[in-house]
């Protein structure tokens, strides 16, 4: 997983203003994410893994940068940006929404929060979707202002997340429902504290909005989290195959379609609503030519040029692949082809078993 | 310089058609750039930099991505997107072209190559340009295809770089001007090679189209470059300081103007061309309050904080520090104050005396 090489620290990637604790954390590894660094291990995957499932850690995810929306036109270019219906979203309530270009293709799958009545932020996967919102406004004419804002989100996530919380935001936390958020004090300031997160052990996301306040922050979850087991953490792939999540740039890019990752519960194709990829989505629904499914297979494949062959024959790519302790499998994902997955449920690779499933859960 | 830090091998992180032979050359670190591998650093970066002003050297700079605009209205959206008067730009010709919004604001440097009379490629700095032309085309309703292509190019830089490249594509690279490209043939293959790079120590760029030849061509240049001490390399912090080429992401980013970083020379304020930033930066001309200066410095300084401070009182902030062989001092640069920058030539921080100077050479 890990390269054995250093990644050299320059000013184009960005530190946050918890990667002084990230590093006295001890992290290991990083990648490179919006321009930013993303921890990506602490101890092993495996370690990392088998804490999360059973405690609570801190990740530092300020790279999921907050693309806001804010003027009379935020609430129409956000729509126009997802084939998802944002009309009935609430405020402080977040949407798991594929963005979508006019051909159908998925440019980002970002969770979009409605912060005001015209006022919203796109909390973005790796990709610059400031300049698609702002190449939008200005061809469109719209009066939005677009910019990324001066946030950084921290997440606490793991089945003692809550408890957690709670010490450090008090009971209300546990009131708060799944992709709904509260604004709630620390330090005098009031934040906005989710319930979301990148992996399905529970937990929430805090949208820090000074950095002044990153170092307090942290220290304080450390500090009431001591008999927790509290400790550092980062979105584990372990964890994510075994969740369902999809990574962007990994699973799915913009060669792809929200149909073809299995994204079509986010696609409202009968809303009435004026969103660029709705046509294109329309007309591809039913017809795509790859999905992605889960391959399991009874002990670890080689596959170091992340081919999936069937008697020799290349019937699709793996996206990502790990050792499942959840499931005691080699759990894959792999983009195939539909025809040939019409007939299969099970694949034989370099002499192991492979199930072909679902993607395991949903978002 | 370098991070203690591993980076996180993810299918997110692009390798590149070189990367087996840049990993086969010792590379000892990466960075991120377009969600793409570009190496960092193969011995030191003292002995690389002494070999490049010596020698010459191969550097797989795929990341450089390429944004292809295609169609009717691409010449339109080009310009659009640019202050710099492209009407002249020949076939095959590139310019260093600033991309500027309506507010005057950087948001990529590239170099514009004009590849037929309505094709044209945008060979990027570090940010996802594709999405602001996409957005731009669709919300104008421009007839352009927008795509990043599939080219990775390779630069061979260093003095001896057109006798290498005289070997390998024969005589005819000689006569191609800076800035001037040429179709040529290798393997039966015909390649657009262009002279630039991002070092003036010489060189070209092979844009080359087609991932299959990428380890051959690799060879070829090894081959037949072991008597000019050819050896693997990459883009070098000290020589481009010495250089005056600038970093986006580091030296400047979508918070500056042109003016800001002496980009003034590629702005063509007066042309009577379509271009959306140009009625901001009319405006912004002669008005800015920062200006990115080098600073050189007696012996190293340091500053950690990265801030530039003036008898306690901060000044500026520096974007990049190393030391310099050629003029044998610890040459930063800096973006400063402008009304402090008028008052002083000199500064002093930590007893070290360090002299205000114009950005070293020009593109």
């Amino acid at each position: 997983m890990l390269t054995n090489k250093l990644l050299t620290a320059t000013r184009r990637v960005r530190e946050t203003p918890f990667t002084p604790r990230v590093e006295a954390a001890g992290v290991k590894g990083y990648s490179v994410y919006n321009h930013m660094l993303l921890p990506t291990v602490f101890d092993t995957p495996e370690r990392d893994y088998e804490h999360l499932v059973s405690h609570v850690q801190v990740w530092d995810v300020s790279c999921q940068r907050q693309i806001e929306l804010i003027g009379p036109d935020a609430t129409k270019l956000v729509q126009l940006m997802t084939p998802r219906d944002l009309r009935k979203t609430k405020l402080l309530q977040g949407k798991y929404a594929p963005l979508c270009d006019e051909n159908g293709t998925i440019l980002n799958d970002p969770i979009i929060i409605k912060l005001e009545s015209d006022r919203w932020w796109i909390s973005l996967a790796d990709s610059d979707i400031k300049l698609w919102a702002k190449g939008l406004a200005f061809g469109q004419g719209l009066n939005t202002q677009v910019f990324e804002a001066d946030v950084w989100p921290l997440a606490v996530q793991g089945p003692k997340a809550e408890t957690l919380m709670s010490r450090v935001f008090g009971a209300q936390v546990q009131a708060i429902r799944f992709f709904h958020g509260k604004m709630l004090r620390f330090m005098d300031n009031d934040m906005l504290v989710m319930r979301s997160g990148w992996s399905k052990q529970g937990g929430f996301e805090i949208y820090l909005d000074d950095a002044s306040l990153a170092e307090p922050l942290w220290d304080a979850l450390f500090e009431h989290g001591k008999d927790l087991t509290v400790r550092a953490g980062c979105p584990n792939l372990i964890e994510r195959l075994e969740s369902g999540l999809l990574s962007y740039g990994g699973d799915m890019d913009d060669r792809h379609n929200p149909f073809e990752v299995g994204l079509d519960r986010y696609i409202n194709l009968e809303a009435d609503i004026d969103s660029i990829s709705l046509p294109a989505l329309r007309q591809l629904a039913g017809r795509h030519q790859r999905q992605l499914v889960a391959v399991m297979f009874d002990k670890t494949v080689e596959a170091s040029d992340f081919l999936l062959r069937d008697k020799g024959e290349v019937v699709g790519n793996l996206t990502a692949a790990a050792w499942s302790p959840r499931f005691s499998q080699h759990l894959t994902y792999a983009m195939v082809n539909r025809e040939w997955l019409d007939q299969h449920t099970e694949i034989e690779m370099d002499g192991v078993r492979g199930k072909i499933l679902p993607i395991p859960g949903s978002y």
